[in-house]
C-alpha cells in the first residue's frame, strides 16, 4: 500500500486503498504533532512554497505548522504581495517560482483549475488548498480522519452534508473521499444551491434539514459565504439560519451518539448556533488539529520519497 | 527564585523577585543575542505565534527574532489578513490556533483584556504584546532592564513619564514594575491625559513637564498618537511639542547623568527634538536591543520547561 | 581573489577580478540549490532582513530562498506594515533595526541612495536589492551570470539593453558590470526615455531596435512600467511595443545564437511577444535560479566570514 501520485490536487479518482494511506500517515503525523518537541528532520532541505491567491490565514497556518514540524522551510506568497499584481499570468508565476526549486507548491485560487494548471508548469509537488468551487482534498481528508476518530470505519455510515453545495469545494471533495471509503452522502440545501448532477456522483439530495439529519452519525455543516447571503441565491442570513441552520432543536432529531462538523470559520447563529457549536456533539476543534496531520502527511508523501542523499 | 506564572499578561501583581529573575535572565538572553552565531537550541520543536490585530512590525520584529535565536518556530497572524476579517470571534481563533499545539501566543490588540481572553481558551502560554490601554510587559521589563542599566538598583531613583498618560498600556506596565522595584515615579501630562486614579497605583502627579523633570534619574516620553493630537484631548502637535516635549533647553533642568527612554517609534520634533533624540542622554537604542532580551526571556520562561524528551 | 567589501550597494567601481570572484561563488551556490537537499549550515545563527518599500515577492522570495537554502534566519519587513507608516524616518526605521543584530540587510526602496543611508547607520552588511533609479546590483550579477553561462567569456561580446533606460537601476547596474567584465553595451529606446550621459559611462545609444539587435549577442528587454505608459514618455502600449518589443519578426534580425533576457514579470504582448518569452532564445527562468544563487553568493561573502565560534 502507498501513494505514488505525483500532485495532491483532488480526491476524485483516489482509491480506498490510497485514501486509507493517507490516513494513516496523517494519525503517525498527529503523533508527532502531539509531542512537547514538535520537531522530526524528515523534510529538512526541502522548500514549501504556500501560493495564495484568497485569504485563508488558517488554512495557510495549517500548511506552514505542516511543514515547519516536518523541518521544511516554509515560503509564504500572497495575491496582494505579488506579481499578480502586476499583470503576471499564474503560468508565468508558476515557471517563476519553479526557477527557485521549491519541492512542494501549495495552490489556493478563486478559479477552478488553478492547481492543475501551476502542476503542469512545474517541477514540484503541487497540493491544491482549494480552487475555486472545485476541490479542497485537504479539507475532504481532514474530515474523513475526523469521521474515522469518531465513528471507526465508515462503510455503511451516514453522512449529510449540509448548505451551499454548488459552490462549495468542500462538499465536492468529501464527497468523493466518503463514498469512497463507503459511507452514504445525503446533501442538503435550497433548491438554488443544490444541483441535481450531484445525484450522478453518488449523493442524495434533499431540501429537509430533518430528512437529512435525523440517521445521520455525521453532520457537515458548509460555511455560508456572507456575499452570498445577500444575493439572488439566499433570501438573508436570518431566513437561512431558520431553515438550514442547527440549534438545539435540530439536534434532538439527530442520534445521540452523531456528530458535527464545520470547515470553519463559523459564523455563529448562522450555520450554528452557539451552544451546539461549543456543544459535546461538535468535532471542529479536533477538525482543526487532524487538518495539520493530514497536511503533514501530504508534504512528507509528496516530497518526503528518496533522495540522492538519503538513500 | 523562579517564574513559574502560566502567561504574561500584565506587571501588575509580580513579585519584586520575579521581575528581578525575568531581568536577570534577559540579561542572559542578551548575551546570546550578541554572539556571532546567535542560536541556541533551547526552544527546537516549540511554536511561537505572534498574534497582532494592531500593525506593529518592530514588536513583532523583536518576538520573532527573540524566537528564531533561540530555535523555535514563529508563525505571523496579522488581523488583516485573518479569519477575524471574516467576522470570526476573538475566542474562536484562540481555540483554533491552540489547536494547532502552540507552546506561546503573542497577543496585541487593541482591547484591552484581549490576551487574558486568549489566555483563558488556549493551553498555550500567552504573552501580552499591548492590549488596548491595559499592559504592555515586556515593554516595561525592557524600560526596566534599560535602566537598571544605566542607574543600577533602583530603589529609590526618581522616574518621570511624560506624555498621554491615560490612554497607554507603557505607562500603565511601567508604573507597576518600576514602583515594585523601589523607584518613585512621576505623571506628567496634560489635565485631560492623566487621570487622578494613578495617584491610587503610587503615582505622583504633575502638569508641570519643569517639575517632573527636575531631580529625575530618567525621563521616559511617551509616543503621542497622531489621532489624538488633533482631537478633543490636544489641541495641536506644536502645542503639545511647546509644553510637554523634551528639547536641549527642558535637559539643562535635568541632572547630568540622567537618561531619556522612549518606546519608538518616535515623532521627531514632537516629543523629542532631534538633538534629544539623537543625543549622549538617549537610551532609545539600547531599550530595542533589551526588547529582544526580554523577550527571550519571557519565551524562554514561559515555554522552556522540562519535557519529557530532555528531562 | 576575494571580496572584501563590506556592502553590495551597486556594481558601480566593482572591480572584474570582484565581479568574477562573486560569479564564480554564484556558480558554486547553484549546485547547492540544485541539491535534493537544499540545506548547508554556512550562516547558521545569522540574520538577514529583508527590508522592503517597494512590493517585489518575487525578489524577496529570492533573497528569503539564498538565506534558509545557508540556514540564516530570514525576516520580512514590508513597508505597508512597518513603522514607515507611522512616519518613522529610514534613518530610525535603519538605526532600530540595527539594534537587533541583524547581520545583513536587505532594502529596496523607491529612492535612490536608500540603501547607502541604510548602510551608513548600521553594523550589518547592507544588500541594495534595487534603489530608485539609481543600481539593483544584484539584478545585474543574475544577468551576467546568465549570460557567461551562454556565450562563456564576455570579452568583445555585444550586449543591447532596450526599453525604458533613463528609469532604469537594472539597465545602470548592467552596464557597469557587463563593461567591466569586457563586453560593449548598446542602449536603446525611444528618445524621451534615452538620456545622453550613458554615453559617458561607455554605452553606444540608439533608437532603432534594428540597430541595436543586428549583430547583438544578446538582447535585454526592460520591464515597462504601467505608469509610464499612459504618461508623457510613452504614447500607448500598443505604441511602444510596436517600435520596441520584440516579436518573430525582429528575432529574425538577431544572430541565430543569441539569447533573450528579461527582469520579469514580463508584460506579454508589450516588451515581448508570447512566442518569443517562451521560446527557445530565452533564458528568462534560468535568469531567476541564477537570480537565488547570485543572492545566497553575496550573503555568503557579506555574512559568511570568520566567527569567533567558527575560525
Amino acid at each position: 500500500m502507498a501513494f505514488t501520485r505525483r500532485h495532491l490536487l483532488g480526491l476524485e479518482g483516489l482509491t480506498r486503498d490510497e485514501l486509507e494511506h493517507l490516513l494513516a500517515t496523517a494519525r503517525a503525523m498527529r503523533g508527532v504533532l502531539r509531542r512537547s518537541v514538535k520537531k522530526v528532520p524528515t523534510l529538512r532541505g526541502k522548500a514549501v512554497i504556500n501560493l495564495f491567491f484568497e485569504n485563508s490565514t488558517r488554512t495557510r497556518m495549517s500548511f506552514e505548522v505542516a511543514a515547519k514540524v516536518l523541518s521544511a522551510d516554509a515560503y509564504n506568497v500572497s495575491a496582494s504581495g505579488s506579481s499578480a499584481a502586476k499583470g503576471e499570468t499564474l503560468v508565468d508565476t508558476a515557471k517563476n517560482l519553479d526557477a527557485m526549486h521549491p519541492d512542494v507548491i501549495v495552490v489556493r485560487h478563486f478559479a477552478s483549475g488553478a492547481a492543475e494548471l501551476v502542476a503542469r508548469h512545474t517541477r514540484a509537488a503541487v497540493v491544491n488548498a482549494g480552487d475555486g468551487q472545485h476541490e479542497h482534498p485537504t479539507q475532504g481528508l481532514l474530515d474523513a480522519l475526523t469521521l474515522t476518530e469518531a465513528l471507526g470505519d465508515l462503510e455503511g455510515r451516514e453522512i449529510a452534508i449540509v448548505g451551499d453545495v454548488m459552490h462549495s469545494r468542500v462538499a465536492r471533495s468529501n464527497l468523493f473521499a466518503l463514498t469512497t471509503l463507503g459511507a452514504r452522502v445525503t446533501l442538503c440545501g435550497p433548491p438554488t444551491l443544490l444541483p441535481r448532477e450531484f445525484e450522478r456522483l453518488g449523493a442524495t439530495l434533499t431540501h429537509s434539514l430533518e430528512t437529512a439529519v435525523r440517521g445521520a452519525d455525521a453532520v457537515m455543516m458548509l460555511r455560508v459565504q456572507h456575499e452570498r447571503m445577500e444575493g439572488a441565491y439566499l433570501p438573508s442570513a436570518r431566513e437561512y439560519s431558520r431553515v438550514f441552520g442547527l440549534s438545539q432543536r435540530q439536534l434532538d432529531w439527530m442520534k445521540p451518539e452523531a456528530i458535527i462538523l464545520h470547515p470553519g470559520p463559523v459564523n455563529r447563529g448562522v450555520e450554528l448556533s452557539p451552544e451546539v457549536a461549543d456543544g459535546p456533539r461538535s468535532v471542529i476543534l479536533p477538525q482543526v488539529e487532524n487538518g495539520v496531520a493530514v497536511r503533514m502527511a501530504a508534504l512528507y508523501l509528496l516530497a518526503g520519497g528518496q533522495t540522492e542523499e538519503e538513500p
